[in-house]
């Protein structure tokens, strides 16, 4: 049987664990995996683009382990009171093939994506950073704002969000963290005093959520919004002041902030920087950009990380997706048992049994 | 809530149906969408190679509905016990992104392989056909056999398998089918005097199951096996006799019998045929072939059958597979409710409950 984590189960494991452990746990799978990069198999996501929004595949190996995972992106959904991303994922057996483990991953790509920011964070952003501005305060806000506190010791979240229902939100699922919540009424007023600043924002268009004047020396900026072709958040002024991280270059030169630059411009991967080849941060003057979009490997870390923590948690069901015949060569006996009397059932003429088809 | 098609019911579903209606019935859709071929979005299957075998996702959208099956192929399984092919796949909504059907593909994937050669068939097989070679008696053999018996009028099915065992196990699962059976004791045997002769054998190298000498005026050759690079069934003579029909041009010059050939040598895509752009058999005399190597659009015809189907049935679950918050931008609040008193358990610092992080 292939086990399933549904979504009931995974609030009941993350009410159970507490949010913060779990950040900081993928924290340290996310890095693991990071410092192995070269071992994995690095594909662009196979993305299928609509006018609403894309579904994407994001496939994974370190040949031992495959993993994909299935996510949408549609702005539009938030209007008819959807969610912008969902997501679901699985691992599987290098070895046989077989799928094992499947997991819902709608609110697994919130935790991993903060995870991400936290430990990119954590090589660039200038030591001792306690005060983050999170400009859109919508579905991942708060994780971003629990991972950044729990993996790189931030004190105080400036929110922000042209929607000030969005804002209470956050405050509130944010009240009694430990985090100094401040809500603030303009991007100006939330980065300033800012030595981080992420950017979450959800419009499927280029936007200018930060403009180059706002950010100042030795900030780091943590953009996550801008993360498909049209779809970004920050001004080229700022990148082109800036030292910029990304995931994967390949993939991060379609979707990221960068895709405002030429193909050419000089850009450093996380991994290299994770695994010691590249210095991170060189200076506390320096204006550091973690350009995320999103990788495979992170959700491959983050179902390995699932997969580890929730067994013997009594909230792994067994999914049964796998046809496994006694005798690998007879899948069609399987229906035949099923329907008794192999001939005339499979034949669909037999009485008693309603007919389906 | 998503719906989801176990193996379980995917068995009482055939059993109740009949496997013969359910084989006619994918040929009827899948005809339909071959007919609308241009409609689809079309790429390459993404394949994650290793030694023993391959991890592939089959995507593709009308733009509309949105589908990809997961799907490997380990020829060295069968000696472990475990099948050689499993599946599963999804159906999604294009407009919003969300999952809206999950099924168990192992048996559907046998089905709508065989539905698919029935349907090619039937266009370029000569009129009249009624006995069929199989070579290659493993797993998806039977389905084989009573699709071209229900699409297309076979009467007698010659069998061989290199394994005796296979052989007498795919005679005793078709006895009772209406069907003549012929167990014979080399593929000469077998072919000798078949209209149609199907090769659907797994081992993951080149193979000569056919040479040329053993395939005479007017044949059809429905080629199954041959499904990944370096895995052929066919000697190359007979390649340059016949008229080579595909699924996919750019897919099945890598993956296809036609990977012996040169990259440019002529062959017709099948939907062109369904769609009536291009002749199918011109000839009662022309030896024609089927370089079937699956492509993701027969896939979804199949899940979308399966869907229209299995509705109303009581054979369909729901998956708790999607995290729907009633306000979308507010998924963080779904653990926070799971944990029933936020600031203490997101923390994951209150008593009680074990930790499991």
């Amino acid at each position: 049987m292939v086990q399933f984590v549904s979504v009931s189960n995974m609030l009941k494991f993350l009410a159970r664990s507490g949010v913060e452990p779990v950040l900081s746990g993928l924290a340290r799978y996310l890095e693991e995996d990071f410092a192995r990069w070269e071992a994995f198999e690095k594909v662009p996501r196979i993305a299928s683009h609509s006018r609403d929004g894309v579904i994407e595949l994001m496939p994974t190996s370190d040949g031992s382990l495959y993993s994909f995972k299935y996510v949408n992106g549609h702005p539009a959904n938030m209007r008819k009171g959807l969610q912008t991303v969902t997501a679901f994922g699985v691992l599987a057996d290098v070895a046989t093939g077989y799928p094992l483990f499947v997991s819902e991953m709608t609110i697994l790509t919130a935790l991993r994506t903060a995870a991400v920011s936290a430990v990119a964070a954590r090589h660039l952003a200038r030591p001792g950073s306690r005060v983050m501005a999170l400009i859109g305060n919508g579905a991942q806000s708060e994780f971003q704002a629990l991972a950044f506190k729990v993996v790189l010791g931030i004190e105080e979240v400036r929110l922000f969000d042209i929607d000030p229902a969005a804002m209470e939100k956050c405050a509130r699922n944010l009240a009694g963290s430990g985090l100094s919540i401040v809500r603030c009424t303009s991007v100006q007023e939330a980065v300033a005093g800012a030595d981080i600043i992420t950017t979450v924002t959800a419009d499927k268009r280029r936007a200018t959520i930060l403009s180059d004047n706002m950010v100042g020396a030795g900030v780091h900026i943590n953009a996550i919004g801008g993360d498909c072709p049209g779809k970004t958040e920050l001004h080229p002024d700022i990148l082109e002041r800036a030292r910029i991280f990304v995931e994967l270059a390949a993939q991060s030169r379609i979707e990221g902030e960068i895709q405002q630059l030429p193909q050419d411009y000089p850009i450093t991967e996380l991994w290299e920087v994770i695994a010691g080849r590249k210095p991170g941060r060189r200076s506390a003057g320096e204006i550091t950009i973690f350009d995320s979009v999103g990788f495979a490997i992170e959700d491959f870390s983050a179902l390995r990380y699932l997969r580890d923590r929730i067994q013997d948690s009594g909230l792994v069901e067994d999914l049964d997706i796998l046809a496994e015949p006694e005798d690998p060569r007879d899948l069609f006996g399987m229906i035949a048992r099923e329907g008794h009397t192999p001939a005339s059932r499979i034949k669909g003429r037999s009485g008693g049994v309603p007919a389906l088809a």
